[in-house]
């Protein structure tokens, strides 16, 4: 056979084998209205965001799923820099009877420890947790290095993975290892802990909001649903497509029951031995399952622009002749080149063999916030069509003035994004007087009710609707949190007294 | 009491309270020369990178030692984007059984590995192992991964815990848990495979060279010391001022054995099925002890600028009266928020009721590369007195031209750190011929060798020398690796047949 022949056959070979890889990872999406939680599975899969570990309820994140959380890690590591905070890093081992130091802790986190008995070849004295969560090395670290009035306040985070053992895994929003970054502060005094806990919930809100468009509410835990060993559990509670939770990031004021648990004191500038007050605050790779849950339509995933792993997907339309060709791709890579060099995450749809109706629908699925279409007729008229993922709709923009046309169009996106869930979630949450409107309301999103905060009265709402108590609510007015005023009547569940009205949602 | 007599007992006290923790922290600096090991563990604690953990064999990074971590990071992901590396993240808990796929790869690791037996309460079925590197999890992903040609290569990075059960543990070189990044590439030919472990080794190089100021020797590991499963290990051993050698980065050409043991083939445009060959590579929190021990004197750490906690610490000299401290005050203020401005990691320290002098030697002990000393008569003059760790040259500054003067100095402290560790390693490399010259060449540095190949020959140089062998040395000529040309002749050590020489030293 003449070598020309042979290659002839590889490429249309070729050709078909990407055609069959199309149908292999290109498989149908499942409607949220026929099935929500296929759905949810369908976009990732769709996003190549993460892949099956052989460990049970671990996953492989994949460089788009990763790549969200690089995003987050950027915006979320600035806004932690600005408060003062300091990165560390504290060991992924801790000894068992640690955990056992805080009575609540060790009730809540037991169940869900992974614990390694054998290393070096031998059987261990003491058996070593998988890090849950650092509260217990690192109190019994700060014993060192709080001393004085001046060591005050110590503010910390760390970037790193920690294993719950996970039950009833789920990628992103349930799994045995996962991603976060826990924040630890220690304060001289009960309000410094309390305004900084609060500091964080909105340095939190705002990033939900403005990075991840999530709309959340945010607000306060019921007693019986805080942090285990918390004084108080701050909270954000974005609401996903189906109605229901997803508890997005907390932050918790935790006294003096770390600082007294691990013995740490300081001295005051009276001489004498004071407490310390203590927060810690996390946000994990759950919210990238938030996002997804919150943004994604029948077609696909949507991703706001700050986080998605593409954000401008250029699709070159080629021309009836070469040199139409030609001028088309010289125009994309051109265009590639701009907005990279502007800060964009950018590609260039080259593949051979696909017409562009297949490479619109790849970059739908994949959430791309932007499409940029070039043909040689906007080669000519010096443009291209821009087309927003989350709307479909389509605008000119001039190539040469392409940097700004697409900042200005990724803002848009930003905002009706943010828009949207805000709307969504509003009209969702609906102020309810008794049971028959409570059980309606969760089927469908939030109730707004008169809650006689007995945590059996909240353990029969979640037996019957399957709903628990989210959060008290706050407002964000005048540069503070406060809470709604109170709204004394009867509990929309047992109809015993009640004073304040609380968030009640079904959640994941 | 007055009230103004409490506060003028309580600053006292606060002072007297300065002065006894200047005490606890700023402990003496055994001289190198008296005790290395103890010198090492001394400049640790004076610039306050590590703390003990719980966890025998495992430490604490503090904010100053995880900050130059944090640097390391920046500048290797950004080195490893350019080449079209993608970040993604595999899971810590591995299976048991993954381990012993890869014949070699199961003995070198079985006994450092940490084994989880219990989780969620339950014994697990298989035990899981807390990796102690990635391959094994890897390969049995990119199974799924690779197809067909076009997928390859296809190269991943991960930035990432690991852990490793350790003997005789020692901060930053030997941990029982350690931070990493480790590179996983996977390519259609064996060529590909060994370029690209090549290129990697160049650009950890590089980054040593020009980074870390290391001026490392380059080359390829003999058989014997090669990673477990690699087909050809290469490696960077800069020298440390004790003449011994650290390993401080390593980049494996591990041929088809993951991919065989993981049963990953691909489909070439041939259409027929063909191995696929792999690379890893690493660098881990351990070059920080190499940083350390590279360029340390004995009043304390010396860091190379680009990963200094502190670049540049300013120490306000006060006047004799309040309205010249104030202007001094006002100067260190401009020159912290033009040198911040300009990306600097910049220092004032204003700490009360301490003298100049006792500044100067705590900027000292802790390794900031550049000190600006500005007094009344320095601001009369418009000028600061730059004063270099490493040479303790002082200068005078422009205060009205800051930026560029501090750039300028902190480039020429880079160049004469690289430079001083060149010459330090090269006046330590001898060329030896028979027995007694590498026995005494050892003591002092590096032995450049005739050597037989044979690893029963390695192993007695070690037994008697505690020596080994580091490398077949590279040099870096017309854009490619070149290896020393032949030099045949008797062993240095047994005498029989050699063909090359290669590099022999102590090491940690």
């Amino acid at each position: 056979m003449p070598a020309i022949m042979h290659q002839a056959i590889a490429e249309h070979a070729g050709i078909l084998l990407i055609m069959a890889e199309q149908q292999a990872t290109e498989g149908p999406i499942t409607p949220r209205a026929s099935d929500y939680a296929q759905w949810y599975q369908d976009i990732i899969a769709a996003a190549e965001l993460v892949d099956q570990a052989p460990v049970r309820g671990c996953w492989i994140l994949r460089p788009n799923g990763y790549g969200i959380w690089e995003a987050i890690q950027r915006d979320l590591d600035r806004r932690f820099r600005r408060l003062g905070v300091q990165n560390a890093y504290f060991p992924l081992l801790i000894p068992q009877s640690f955990i056992t130091r805080e009575a609540e802790h060790v009730e809540g986190f037991s169940p869900e420890l992974a614990v390694v008995t054998h290393a070096g070849g031998d059987e261990l004295e003491e058996p070593l947790v998988v890090r849950p969560t650092s509260e217990t090395v690192i109190w019994a670290t700060l014993r060192r290095w709080i001393r004085s009035h001046r060591d005050l306040p110590l503010l910390l985070n760390q970037w790193a993975n920690v294993v719950r053992w996970e039950k009833r895994p789920r990628a992103f929003l349930r799994t045995t290892e996962f991603l976060w970054q826990e924040g630890h502060t220690a304060h001289a005094t009960p309000e410094d802990a309390r305004r900084f806990a609060l500091t964080m919930l909105r340095t939190y809100e705002d990033f939900a909001d403005q990075v991840l468009c999530l709309a959340p509410i945010v607000g306060e835990k019921p007693a019986h649903e805080r942090f285990p060993g918390a004084v108080a559990t701050f909270t954000l509670e974005p609401m996903m497509q189906d109605g229901r939770a997803l508890q997005a990031g907390t932050s918790h004021d935790l006294g003096a029951n770390f600082a007294r648990a691990f013995d740490v004191t300081y001295q005051g500038e009276d001489g004498a031995s004071h407490p310390v007050y203590a927060t810690s605050w996390g946000v994990s790779t759950r919210t990238i399952g938030g996002v997804l849950m919150a943004h994604g339509d029948d077609r696909g995933a949507i991703f706001p622009p700050s986080v998605a792993p593409t954000q401008v997907a250029i699709v070159p339309v080629p021309g009836r002749d070469e040199a139409s060709t030609r001028a088309v791709e010289a125009a994309a890579a051109e265009a590639q080149a701009q907005l990279t060099a502007a800060g964009h995450r950018v590609a260039v749809d080259n593949r051979p063999g696909l017409r562009p109706g297949a490479k619109f629908f790849h970059w739908e699925r994949r959430g791309a916030p932007l499409r940029l279409e070039i043909g040689p007729r906007d080669v000519d008229a010096n443009q291209a069509v821009a087309v927003t993922r989350h709307d479909g709709q389509k605008r000119r923009v001039p190539l040469s003035g392409l940097v700004p046309a697409v900042a200005d169009l990724l803002g848009t996106v930003r905002t009706e994004l943010s828009t949207r869930a805000r709307a969504f979630r509003e009209a969702r949450t609906k102020a309810v007087e008794d049971r028959a409107e409570l059980e309606a309301a969760v089927t469908e999103g939030y109730a707004l009710a008169r809650w006689c905060e007995r945590k059996s009265c909240a353990e029969e709402i979640q037996a019957v609707t399957r709903a628990t108590i989210r959060c008290y609510p706050f407002e964000w007015r005048d540069d503070r949190y406060l809470p709604l005023p109170d709204d004394p009547g009867p509990c929309a569940w047992c109809g015993e007294p009640a004073t304040r009205r609380v968030i009640i949602g079904r959640a994941y």
